[in-house]
């Protein structure tokens, strides 16, 4: 018996421009001089070697010349975060599956995992070791039960994953919604409050995924908002507070990662939904959070019920992290403020600020009491007198000139900030009163105009619950730039508009 | 205003040599005139018009060469799927992502499937509408809890989604062993006596998936296996028998896209077992089924209750689809023969046909003893005479005759059935009895060496449980044809050989 030396041949690396979302690939010839080709199938996984580095990826075997025989080809991703340059040599083999799949395995047989066996699950899916399949395996595994202290070792494990914010202040606010509202930026009027009044607020948003506008997609029509860690830390100590895209800063990767496998699955369990915003907040180094929970028939939240289970979950991780959580519930009947869309809304949140009378006082009476709820965080203030300083340095015009204090620092934009030139107002079928807004319709609306992409795509309201209007008298307005998403936008408004009029008297009552 | 006819711009089809496994992949160039690109991401969903025709797929974007500005390029499955010629005009839109994923998130919550959402499901798996990522959510989602309606829905489904074949007989006998034990190859010995006899036995099987061996793979050493429907029917009109892959005959076709998922995944829901061989055996027409469990530490199957479990679930399915079936529980501490890996499993299954005094005992008897259950359901024969019966066409040669008439009909293979030249002989480390031989660990051997892609690689055992070894005796032989995946054998087999060597004294007590 003799045993020889093994010697894989090496392959030289080749960047090839293929956009492939967040998955790696790469490319090899099926008569590369690697590997015999029948050992590997297409869309099977590979692990890339050299020196001490290692990547796993998708294969994709081609016969055309996109590769020599002696190339592997890197796509987009795969190249960026192997790091090597093109020509280095690399080796290729079948890629033994991520060993923290056995616990994923095992719960789905109905066992609970470990914190430590959580920890190995999220340092792997924060390397791209598990594909697609294998992130919707463990989301879907975890989704019938999770225990409480895997919901601790599950937001632990990703808050330790990426960037650990920390700030020289005794007291670090910041606030969360669970989102499923249009407009409701209320964000960029809390935070130049909060800031004005001198308590340190460093919020990062994120951009809309499949809502018609983020926070971070919304403030981008005022200011830069994609800052690395060192430009937020920055713009944080020149104003106590920032709002900028989460992207960038790297808190909590994990999760992004996660959310890509959820959103297009449409899971939404309790406990990830709890993980994920904990794990960024933790990470964030915030000492006292406000979590925002709108409850409505199209709110995430249908009942209050469901409103305090979810509360529950926060005030416990909350408390284990030493994080003074409070949980608001608001109400997630209506989109708050007139704009969907980020133009549109970005145009409410700066009437609030400037104090227009027109401004949306939804809007403006939101952003207050959750601003005065974090200014009654500060040690300094008497209690119960949030409310009062919010609205003052509101009035004044304080948080204004904070909030251009912000935009400065945080730099120009430079996106098209245009509103939307293709419009087409929705008009109420007969007289009455509105009863009811669907806050998923009017989402679904929105975006299949054009937003976020089209920043100035949206909707602007003129109706709102309680509002009496006559026939024919616009409900509101779509805006586009794209031919075929406006024709798309209006076929769907005139098949469902998202607003129920109801038939009620002049005088208020219900007409029988 | 104004609502302006639609006109999304039409690409035109490129074929492009690119191998992506299952998956249906089109790239198309990120300055593509149909679409702004910037709201399709890389590895977003898509669908391909054109006509009535559609097809989903997987995106890549590249702004490379590789297509150009007015071509979508087509991955070889999704080019082959389509099935339009190259330059035929399409047109792409983001995908509408399939109406039963619906079911899916409920069932994910805790409801539980109706048959009609089974059926849904299936028709979507099976048109390639589902990607790896909501095949897992939906097996995952299903792996906890299954109900018995559910799991008839499923078999029911899975069995329509493909061929449906039909003899014209009364009894069509049938045999499925749920695997995991090496060698273990009866059906190749099964068939032929059982068609010998005079029964219709169309048997279909699939190739080596996790392990070093199919019967697909083994027969093909022997005979051509790639038939398709007409042509496995003129073998079974002629020989009363066949051993063909089931690939091309595209029986239960759903079950082999599950299985793509559920392999790396390493999942094994009873229920799901269940569903996918009696689909398979719902659609092949059988009358009469005999299920194989092996049973032992390191089986699929540890315990005789597991056995049990699984037995009840293959009855209750098998009654109400009017299929007889019968399940046994066979000896699964050992691989059943002497060779692991196609070539050598093929030289043990012509040793026991032939007679041949060291042909594996193990194998023959195992053969004999399914043959028997199944010549049993033969209503012209004395019940319990089906023993004697198959040993008597073993015995006599006509089993051999059967099986040299099967594979003439069958015609010749033409792969390379040559024994892989580089070998290793695994040496007993100590005198002793075999007390284990680990099922796993000579599956992975085999494999490593080169099964069942070298038909002619893998594993020649020499010694089973309660033989008698001297120190540096071979225990087994390791086969290869490549130098680096015999290393690799050989190293892996110098860790852990898979045998346990017990201290007993020569009279056969344990040594204390």
């Amino acid at each position: 018996m003799t045993v020889a030396r093994s010697s894989r041949p090496q392959l030289k690396i080749r960047r090839i421009k293929l956009d492939t979302g967040r998955e790696n690939v790469v490319v090899i010839s099926s008569r590369s001089k690697a590997l015999r080709a029948e050992v590997f199938r297409g869309f099977s996984r590979v692990e890339l070697r050299t020196g001490a580095k290692s990547l796993l990826a998708t294969l994709l075997l081609t016969d055309d010349g996109l590769v020599g025989v002696d190339e592997i080809g890197m796509a987009e991703p795969a190249f960026r975060r192997f790091a090597e340059s093109a020509g280095t040599l690399v080796t290729v083999a079948p890629a033994a599956r991520p060993a923290s799949l056995d616990a994923v395995r095992a719960k789905i047989q109905g066992r609970s995992f470990s914190a430590s066996e959580i920890g190995a699950i999220i340092d792997d899916v924060t390397h791209y070791r598990y594909s697609d399949m294998e992130i919707a395996a463990f989301l879907v595994g975890s989704a019938s039960f999770m225990t409480s202290d895997e919901l601790l070792a599950l937001s632990h494990a990703m808050a330790q994953a990426g960037t650990q914010l920390t700030w020289d202040r005794d007291v670090v606010v910041d606030k969360h919604c669970i989102g499923g509202i249009p407009g409701n930026r209320t964000s960029m009027i809390v935070v130049p409050i909060v800031a004005a009044h001198g308590l340190t607020i460093p919020k990062t948003s994120s951009r809309a995924i499949t809502s018609p506008a983020g926070t971070a997609d919304t403030m981008e029509v005022l200011a830069r908002v994609d800052l690395g860690v060192d430009e937020m830390k920055q713009v944080v100590q020149t104003c106590n507070g920032c709002l900028v895209w989460g992207g960038h800063v790297n808190l909590s990767p994990a999760d992004d990662i996660l959310i890509s496998v959820e959103r297009p699955l449409s899971l939404d369990t309790r406990e990830q939904m709890v993980a994920s915003i904990m794990s960024k907040k933790i990470a964030a180094g915030a000492t006292h959070l406000l979590i925002d929970l709108p409850v409505g028939p199209s709110a995430k939240l249908a009942t209050a019920m469901e409103a305090m289970r979810l509360r529950k979950l926060f005030e416990f991780v909350g408390d284990h992290f030493g994080i003074a959580v409070e949980v608001i519930t608001t109400d997630g009947r209506q989109p708050i403020g007139n704009g969907i869309g980020p133009v549109l809304e970005a145009q409410d949140v700066m009437a609030v600020l400037r104090n227009e009378p027109d401004a949306p006082r939804d809007l403006r009476e939101k952003s207050l009491r959750l601003a005065a709820h974090l200014i009654d965080c500060d040690p300094q203030l008497r209690g119960g007198t949030g409310y009062a300083r919010a609205r003052e340095l509101l009035d004044s015009g304080a948080a204004l000139k904070q909030m251009h204090k912000i935009i400065d620092a945080q730099g120009p934009s430079g996106c098209n900030t245009d509103l939307g030139t293709l419009t087409a107002d929705i008009k109420a079928p007969r007289d009455g009163v509105v009863e009811a807004i669907d806050c998923l319709c009017l989402n679904r609306l929105a975006r299949s105009a054009g937003a976020p992409i089209d920043k100035g795509a949206g909707i602007k309201l003129f109706k709102k619950i309680g509002d009496s209007v006559v026939q024919g008298e616009p409900l509101y307005r779509i805006h586009a730039f794209d031919d075929s998403q406006f024709d798309l936008a209006v076929a769907s408004a005139a098949t469902s508009s998202g607003y129920a009029i109801g038939l009620r008297s002049a005088a208020g009552g219900p007409e029988l």
